[in-house]
């Protein structure tokens, strides 16, 4: 059985790794911009979407107007995090993610309000990644709608299987399909824009487009104007904002690049900064002269893709490149939520079991949480992304914030050279940031976004109270004093109902284990007690039986009465119940058995000073018993030696 | 908690009985007719409509014509069977059930169809007679048609509840209800035939009636005639000898009666057989009188209760007092089924859970088994009598051939006074009753007969596997030789994770059942080991740390390693895990702890030579080693005393 086990799970997940190949599983550049960077650059599949149909919810047609200069203010924003972030991964080349620079730098409270927001836009992260990238091919198959939800279903399976196989293979995996896209982007972006400027391809005649019934209500006297309109944009804006997300993945991933590590990851996120930033400004500029509104079967990359390829492969690849980047961006949280967690137990904020890798040296534990909520997500939102996107973001500003603020107090206690401007430039994040946050929780709270709100703090009373917990207990078991002194008067009782093989184990482990053995018999059936006594007395195994009647067929409670009686007179410090216990070999055997050693145990759990152990009897197999008397032999050599 | 658990279990069921107490449960003449009798007695309330319904599905209201003399025959077989079972209470005063007497004078086998015909049976008298009673209430409440499952549903919970108390409170509850059925029975018939013989009642225009849609096709060429006719006549028979299941109820009962045991029961059985027998035939003679056929919501009861009482309170009286004797004929079966699964279980043909007494000296498992599976039937047919009635008496018959002549086997051996009298009653009997069991075999075969001749097989099958099983099992662990010698090294190996309390009371109590205990640390971080080491020697507890690497992060690996290495190598005999299990205080206790006690237990459940042992720590109460520690003054002072 054991080899079954191990053979399936070796197949699903690899063989084990020992811990010392955890060092040599490190990225280089490319590897890491394919694995950490995934998250920001897909987020351009979806959030030019995400604007138009926000803006488009109020304005309709109208919003293709405005996408651009939201999509300026965002990328400014993102330069500004960028450099900021640059700053983070300095001084902390272990990994400085929010929780760690929050915690170390403004106290635990931040730190775990930066943990529960990061928590909760890594499984967000999965879910949003993966229903976008099954949009990406439901546009371009539409008879595959209808099963959109088993399709992101199926990938988070997959992906957490791939990832309780280990990080390092992830990378190679993956890199492929990235750069595919990467790719399929520049071709996209330049070609639309070669087209743009020699004017041959006009705007398109969008059928119905898909709009936010939320900003509906902006729209009262026919035109929307004046503060109205600021608010719609705002609001399109903090949409836009999914795209910033995965920002921070590189520098809370320092540790996992190659040395030397810091220059690496400064260099991966300036390229990740350049790339996003481009692709997002261009696929806005190509939706603003093409005209294109996303429809509730089409996202606007296909869209354009159909406008700048035609429907010919160009057009497919680029479908199925946003498909795997998007499967590869949800891949990032497999990567970040585990570690996460991981610190998390370690610190003793969640239950240890997060805080042990796994056979393949990945945290299996977080990989399989992670997929099992954003499953859950996932088929509570029927994979809709305009309904998930709502609840994403706001964690992440509010990481943002938290971080930089710390980094800002870092600076201030390191005096390192060039702290005043490094501050100063952590310092105007972390206020940008704040800024957007809050707009976050404003403008998307009717929209799904009072949902987070409610969430974070829950998470936040789970962990304190989760450590709250540790701490009593190591309080509670810490051993300070000298080693003990003890001596005690020991008696074990053994509970038989015949002379059997299995009564006899347990008797010759009782009579090994003390001087002080009771063999007790619990007379239900009169009848069978006078021979029993006369069996025993001719057995002559040493141990003597003691009769207990029991007026009311109970097998436990004299048992009970009767080792309660030898610890309270003062017979026994210390009472060791040995039980034979039945292990039938069948599903029959096991509804045809008392499970009395299991009944024993538990009647006596509570008792202070008394032990139960049960000595199996293997059915059919190689006895336990059986085994002892096959040393018998063997033994008498030895004692006669 | 055992409190609370233990004042419940009294509220609805009692406070435990002494088993001195068994004795003094035992039923006079009118008690034991209530308690016995009902079952027999009480189908009146339904074997009339059963020929009705069944000779109607070819003939329609023509039936009328054939009730009187079907009825008749099947009375005159009552008869019969009843003289035949009045030796056998002769021959085995200590309860001749049909399983009794043909083990005994048949063999194993018969026994056995015998047992599995009886089990199905008490099973269907469950389902058969709560449908019917229900049945009784819906036909005087038409609006509580839609809640039949439900109401038989709750009639079997509640009937399961009060067995569980006990049966001679059953006894005392039960004989009003069932002497105001046997008085409502005689005004009903009395007043029935004195208004037919005065004539001032004509017959009914009787609403559609409900048919058997089973017999429909005979009634080919518009005519049912010759042989159709006949075979028609042959299967109202074998439905309306539904009426005579339960007879055997006393002669099983036996045991339960004062003394002097055998006359009571004889006595009891002849006035069962005489009410029985009046009773259906003077239903029938009304039905045929006042031509009432069974409609789909009202039974022929209730149609001639209306009839003959109008519907003012007598008509009530009628309806409350047939639905309580049904329950009360349920209950019979509450009282046989357990009884006889007991025997089974005692003979080793039952899982021996079912030999166990309760504490209210009741068959508890047996009883809750037979309140199930009624359930699941009476939900399955929909709690709808016709439906359920062609599984019926099929096994009864079965049981009636099977025992009879078993009684003739027993005669002839005996050769007491009258042997051949009694012989020749039996054989009549068993003859008679066998062409019975054939005819049922073959006229209701299809409209679910075939249920019964699958199942009964099957559980004989069961009962043997089960049989086979507990003869291995007891040839394999009897013990026959001399009481073992034995000379074991036992080394005991404790796991730790630290210096702590728990791992201190497994100590405590590893130093106390062998010399050679070894602790050991399973390393998985490497940079805790070196501060444990130095601590552990600090310490000086007068055991050894053995330090086990795990590059593969496992914990069971290398322990299970070690373990293994120890047997091999001849160091051990015998080795003791002894684990300090965590016992946590809440649901967030048991989901931060890893159940490592667990799974080592269940690592080395099949190694030969080795037992485990969890030495429990209890979060947050009286913690063992607490104790342990404080008896230390006491302990003290007894050494230097």
């Amino acid at each position: 059985m054991p080899n079954a086990y191990s053979r399936i799970k070796g197949l699903l997940f690899g063989r084990p790794l020992a811990s010392d190949r955890l060092e040599h599983e490190r990225l280089d550049k490319k590897t890491a911009l394919a694995v950490l960077s995934s998250d920001a650059i897909s987020s351009v599949a979806y959030a030019t979407d995400q604007i138009l149909f926000v803006v488009g919810g109020a304005i309709g047609v109208a919003a293709i107007g405005y996408v651009l200069p939201i999509s300026a203010v965002i990328v400014g924003l993102l330069l500004l995090v960028g450099l900021s972030y640059a700053q983070t991964i300095l001084a902390y080349p272990n990994g400085g993610g929010s929780y760690t620079v929050a915690r170390e730098n403004l106290g635990v409270r931040s730190g775990l309000v930066a943990a529960a927001a990061l928590l909760t836009d890594y499984i967000l992260t999965v879910a949003v990644s993966i229903s976008s990238g099954v949009a990406a091919i439901t546009s371009a198959y539409h008879a595959m709608m209808p099963h959109t939800v088993a399709l992101c279903v199926l990938s988070i399976v997959l992906l957490t299987l791939v990832n309780l196989r280990g990080v390092r293979e992830s990378g190679a995996i993956f890199s492929v399909p990235t750069y595919a896209f990467i790719l399929m982007m520049i071709a996209l972006v330049g070609l639309g824009v070669y087209h743009v400027v020699a004017g041959d391809i006009g705007p398109l005649a969008s059928n119905t487009p898909k709009l936010d019934p939320h900003t509906a209500h902006l729209q009262r006297t026919g035109t929307v104007a004046g503060f109205a309109l600021f608010y719609l944009l705002i609001r399109g804006f903090a949409e836009g904002c999914a795209a910033m997300t995965g920002t921070e993945a590189i520098s809370n991933g320092v540790q996992a690049f190659k040395a030397p590590a810091r220059q690496n990851a400064r260099v991966t996120l300036m390229w990740m900064v350049g790339i996003l930033g481009v692709f997002f400004i261009g696929v806005s500029y190509l939706a603003y002269h093409f005209a294109v509104m996303p429809t509730a079967d089409e996202t606007v990359l296909s869209l354009l893709g159909h406008r700048v390829f035609g429907s010919g492969f160009a057009y497919y690849a680029l479908q199925y490149s946003t498909f795997t980047v998007l499967v590869l961006a949800a891949n990032t949280a497999f990567a970040d939520f585990p570690r996460l967690a991981g610190i998390l137990a370690h610190d003793g904020f969640m239950p240890r079991q997060f805080s042990a890798r796994g056979d393949r040296l990945a945290f299996s534990n977080g990989i399989i949480t992670l997929g099992a909520v954003a499953l859950v997500l996932v088929v509570l939102f029927k994979g809709d992304t305009t309904r998930l996107v709502p609840l994403y973001a706001l964690g992440v500003f509010v990481c943002f914030t938290l971080s930089q603020a710390g980094m800002v107090m870092h600076w201030r206690r390191s005096h390192e050279p060039a702290w005043r401007w490094r501050a100063t430039l952590n310092g105007v994040g972390a206020v940008a940031t704040a800024i957007v946050a809050i707009v976050q929780v404003v403008t998307k709270f009717t929209a799904g976004g009072w949902i987070v709100v409610v969430i974070i703090p829950v998470i936040i009373y789970l962990l304190n109270r989760i450590h709250r917990h540790y701490e009593t207990f190591t309080k509670e078991v810490a051993y300070n004093g000298q080693a003990p002194f003890m001596f005690l008067h020991h008696t074990v009782v053994v509970p038989v109902n015949g002379i059997t093989k299995p009564a006899a184990g347990a008797l010759i482990y009782a009579t090994t284990i003390s001087e002080d053995v009771r063999a007790v018999y619990v007379e239900v059936d009169g009848d069978a007690t006078a021979s029993l006594v006369r069996r025993w007395e001719e057995w002559d195994i040493g141990v003597e039986l003691t009769v207990l009647p029991s007026p009311y067929r109970s097998i436990l409670r004299p048992l009970v009465d009767y080792v309660d009686r030898l610890v309270a007179n003062g017979d026994a410090d210390l009472v060791t119940l040995v039980v034979p216990e039945i292990v039938p070999r069948s599903w029959l055997g096991h509804l045809l058995h008392n499970k009395t050693a299991l009944f024993i145990r538990t009647a006596f759990l509570f008792r202070p000073n008394v032990v139960v152990t049960a000595v199996p009897y293997l059915v059919g197999r190689a006895a336990r018993l059986r085994d002892l008397l096959h040393h018998d032999e063997q033994l008498e050599e030895r004692v006669s030696a």
